[in-house]
């Protein structure tokens, strides 16, 4: 039985399932920061099955499509760190050059910021299809 | 014609090619700090072509594994991020609990640290089988 990690969701929504990877959206809704969940015991990126890799690529593929097109960001920040949570999660985040920690990565660097609206998260999953 | 950029080349020993993409290892000897430049003039990792994006992932998987089973490593970090320069360009850095800057990400925060001997850059050469 897969479990998510408790701090991904302390500090997350959880999104759903995306091609059976779970999507969750940071709560920091200064800029929209997804984080990927591959089910997998593997902590590392590339020990990860070539299958279940390319699964993980293919949505944040997705994600990036999602985050410069509708939502009209300039570009993304894309990256799998996991020093402090050892669950294996890929992040890909939304960013402008006038966003709150521009041009610094997000992660120790992003100063608290509003909630969601719940109605905002809604139509985020009906856009990205999240099951 | 295709050039890396000059802030890259300023920071990091360029070691060559590696499956047609470009491989330099950042100056600061701390700790394995990999870069690849992709021969592209697209500023986003998934705006590239689906082929070198392969070819990318391949490599990065390639170098996980060096710095994991031969340099030993207990992890790495891998992201793309590009918010200082707009060239894509990919990291992979070997982590271990007792670094430099152990559990932050090195973006911003690794300290200044010893240079590599011309022996060991030429031995990371051979080893990956870089041209």
């Amino acid at each position: 039985m897969f479990h998510i990690n408790q701090q991904l969701l302390a500090d997350c929504h959880n999104l759903g399932l995306l091609n059976d990877i779970h999507v969750l959206l940071h709560k920091n809704a200064s800029l929209h920061w997804f984080i990927l969940v591959p089910k997998t015991q593997h902590k590392n990126l590339f020990d990860i099955e070539k299958e279940q890799l390319n699964s993980v690529m293919n949505n944040a593929h997705l994600i990036n499509d999602y985050l410069i097109k509708t939502l009209n960001y300039s570009k993304t920040n894309f990256a799998s760190i996991g020093n402090v949570v050892d669950q294996c999660h890929i992040h890909i985040v939304g960013r402008n050059k006038d966003d709150a920690c521009w041009p610094q990565p997000v992660w120790g660097n992003l100063p608290d910021g509003p909630s969601y609206d719940p109605i905002h998260i809604k139509q985020i999953v009906n856009d990205l299809n999240i099951l």
